[in-house]
Order: structure tokens, then sequence, then C-alpha cells
């Protein structure tokens, strides 16, 4: 029971940071297509301030044992990945 | 077990909030006696993402239930508080 109630809260911990890391991808995304050019030092803070929250969010959990180190730079390394292609893709169509 | 397995996951993530909120207080007592004033903008961009994360980091607890809205709220507002009486003791010194 200790275990099964432990590994349902790691699940939905992990869960809840993967929600997040979309939410700040759906946000960039809204803002290269509408609202900011990339070149923009609003966008660039936007970004720095929404990825610095998940990554406390991210080092939060790890240090609870809700998340494993590995999960967690992985999490943040595959967003910025998204965001680098999204940036990339529109310079490309400016 | 399991109960008691949770709310000592619970009084850790308390704790660890607790400790987050504490270095933003010293940081900010860091940078008020030493490096900047605080009409600084960089003073303000620097405290308001620390409150960010923060700010993240009790939110993700609300969400696993590891600490009430009520805790967390009241944990935001009086580092605020804090933060408020150091700017003002500041202030009056210059």
């Amino acid at each position: 029971m200790s275990i099964e109630t432990l590994s349902s809260q790691n699940e939905k911990a992990y869960a809840l940071l993967k929600e997040d890391a979309a939410k700040i991808r759906q946000l960039i995304e809204v803002q290269m297509s509408n609202l900011t050019m990339p070149q923009c030092p609003l966008y660039e803070e936007v970004l720095d301030t929404q990825m610095f929250g998940l990554s406390r969010e991210i080092d939060f959990a790890i240090r609870l044992n809700l998340v494993s180190e590995e999960d967690g730079k992985k999490l943040l390394d595959e967003l910025e990945k998204q965001l680098t292609s999204l940036h990339e893709a529109s310079m490309k169509r400016k």
C-alpha cells in the first residue's frame, strides 16, 4: 500500500511536470506566431522566467525523490530542444 | 506506514519550501547591502524571477497535495512581507 501510494505520487509528479513543460511550449508557440519577434528582449525574458520556474519545480521534485535526476534533466533538455526548433522555424519564416 | 510515509513527505516538502524562501530572503539581503540599489531594474528582475520560481514550487506542491493551499499562500505572503520590510529599511539607510 505504501509503495503503491508513493509510486502513484511519483507518476502524478512526473505528469504534472510534463504538463507544465507542454504549457511553456504552447505559450512560446503562441508568442512566436502572434505577438513578438524571437529577437525581442521581452520574448527572451518570458522564456527565461518560464524555464526558471519549471527548473525550480523539477529540482523540488528531485529533492523529494518524486522524480529521478535523470528524468528531470531529460524533461528540461527535451523542452529546450523543442523550443530551439520552434525558434529556428520561426526565424526561417521571417 | 503509508500515512506515516506520506506525512513525512509532506513535512519534507514544507521544509524544502521554507528553505527556498529563506534563500531568496538571504539573496535579497545580500543584494541590498552590497550590490545594487532597490530602485535598480536588475534588482526587481531578480526578485520577480525568484518569487516566480518559488510560487511555481509551491503550486506544484499544492497540486500534489503535499502542502495545503493555505500554508502555501501563507509562506509566499510572509516572504513578501519580509522583503517589503527589508526594502523599506534599506531605503531609510540611503
